[in-house]
């Protein structure tokens, strides 16, 4: 069977920039007056708030700067706020539907970007859109190939609520159509976590949540064709784990004011336990020994800082071999399903000799570890 | 490349069989009762309430029974009923969070009837699991393939909100992955669109959407290998067109109180306006003539009483080509995504000689037109 690459790899920042101290700080407001909004002796005491985003939120030593689509940060929760007006008939902000509704504007903004409309160009065979933060049915892929200087038989392929791993199986998917009938097939990623914040929640879980995830867009294309003029990485292997009796450490959920996230502390170590032994095989199904492959640069979904180090210590790796890994997160927080992609550019506009192996793994709800081999050529 | 089979439709019927005038009744009921929540100069009329049921609903003559998991027409809108606890508190039922948990547990119970895990079995290398009427991460396909007694590696594809179309387009990716790496990969379709219905909005299109969807799921094998013991469908052709300025026609979107549909009344004229020249296409793709295509069974996605009408009525079809059609809408109502491989079964189980092809059409937001061609063999 032909080899299939992955190549032009495309990111579109999020509108707002916001250091991780002021964001935090600026979300501890609004849970803050959320509460106040509660009656008296339900209320959770301002202070006690503050202690908690500041005890078990995500330092800024570990996550620098996030990026939101949502720029009510500067509208002080008033009329003037697009998803978090904290006020007597919105204790919780707006409803999902006017969540979701600000995920389509958006996303078809960025989806404009991605893809100029304003000429008639060369379009992809077949768009996958991936998100997990915002389900609407037209959606912005189908608005865009459907547009009068689309000009293309696109076909579309919704791959939603897969959380933070799904540009595995969605590369998985697109090596299928391309081994099929499609001649390149786009994967798109667009997701929007600031959107899904609940702030009448005052749980240590939800405030590593929302001091950890971010917004984030990418693009990238999966053909036979390798790219002459850009690096390429060469899929080598792809594999999929549900571990058993994990079900509860990780969900995703819709509500009634966002999709609603619930995040154990086991993740970790349950990764520490099944991931020798998963990488193994991915290895192996890759033909590479675990000496070979342990060589290799390794782009690790950035989950929590904690999932690096996880990952770094059950298979000994050093500081450089997870360096894009760990600047994603700093530099962007976790980015949910777009996040891989971005540490895939990173290592791709880096030196790394052709011929250079690289692993990827990413986790998410089941719980499920979904780990790929790729050579950069 | 080597032909591909569809084969083994199997289908679970939901627990509650309602004849559709008694569903409907019992629905125009829990409308009135959940106005009478709201203030009294808001309030629309009882009698207007029912009078509008009558006028804009699906007749029994077109829709005689529909199957609904949710057993609350016998609770009386108590605290026992599951979704539509029509109370003071809760004025529109339960919200997204309970019907999504509600879901999960239900469709977990139908992938059991489909996978019989009491023993070791044979089981399939990949699961598509799709739905558009419930997002929940660990999905019911996550948690089968972690029991104790499925003993295999079963990768899994979340191939959620793609409304009605959604077999075509997964049908799509199970034949890319069989042509790259799984040996058998199975689709299975959960809906319960009878989870999604809110009580407070009282428009002509609620009460037509309210009174023609119904819950299905289906299960079936897509592979290299074509059974001797039962009748196959060979893939012969899939098309996908988004029809343009259309994105207004058909809308599906989360709501606090479960996804919110908007229908309008152009969908059956402009499918009409683009079926010719898009079944030519799709004929062409699978080396029919239309000639030689219009000798084929239909089956089309009844997404209502007029959709297959006005497919008739393009086509020039006679009422046998469509009869499995139409009797599924009668008989089931409109599943959403599981509608249509009903419609196989029927037709797989009636005396169609060895060779008829088969030509399936599907409709969904965009609007997306989607069509297939296969063989029966």
């Amino acid at each position: 069977m032909d080899p299939i690459y992955l190549n032009s790899v495309y990111t579109v920042k999020p509108k707002n920039l916001y250091r991780q101290a002021e964001l935090s700080q600026w979300i501890a407001q609004i849970h803050q007056r959320a509460e106040s909004f509660k009656p008296k002796d339900q209320q959770t005491d301002s202070d006690l708030i503050e202690k908690f985003f500041l005890r078990y939120g995500v330092k800024d030593a570990q996550i620098s700067e996030r990026y939101f689509e949502c720029s009510d940060v500067f509208t002080g929760f008033s009329d003037h706020s697009d998803i978090y007006k904290i006020t007597t008939s919105t204790p919780n902000g707006v409803d999902i539907t006017e969540r979701s509704r600000f995920f389509l504007n958006r996303s078809y903004e960025v989806l404009q970007k991605f893809y100029d409309v304003s000429t008639v160009q060369i379009r992809p065979d077949h768009l996958i859109h991936v998100t997990c933060t915002g389900y609407v049915s037209p959606s912005a892929a189908q608005k865009i190939v459907a547009h009068q200087n689309w000009h293309h038989s696109t076909d579309i392929t919704h791959a939603y609520h897969m959380g933070c791993y799904a540009s595995l199986p969605a590369i998985r998917l697109a090596r299928g159509l391309v081994n099929t009938e499609n001649l390149s097939v786009d994967v798109v990623h667009n997701e929007m976590c600031g959107l899904h914040m609940n702030p009448q929640l005052q749980t240590p879980e939800q405030m590593v949540v929302q001091t950890l995830f971010a917004d984030g867009h990418a693009k990238y294309t999966v053909s036979k064709t390798k790219s002459k003029d850009l690096k390429n990485l060469k899929i080598l292997a792809i594999s999929e784990k549900v571990l058993p009796d994990s079900e509860m450490d990780m969900s995703w959920i819709p509500g009634p004011y966002g999709m609603q996230m619930s995040l154990s502390r086991n993740v970790p170590p349950k990764i520490k336990g099944e991931l020798m032994s998963f990488s193994t095989d991915l290895f192996s199904k890759a033909e590479l020994t675990n000496e070979q492959a342990m060589k290799s640069v390794f782009a690790i979904h950035p989950g929590g800082p904690k999932i690096i180090d996880a990952v770094q210590e059950t298979l000994g790796l050093s500081a450089n071999q997870i360096a894009e890994s760990r600047r994603v997160l700093l530099q962007r927080g976790n980015m949910s399903s777009a996040t891989l992609p971005h540490v895939w550019q990173e290592i791709l506009l880096a030196n790394y000799p052709l011929g250079t192996k690289m692993v990827s793994y990413a986790f998410g709800p089941g719980l499920t570890l979904f780990g790929a081999v790729f050579e950069i050529c």
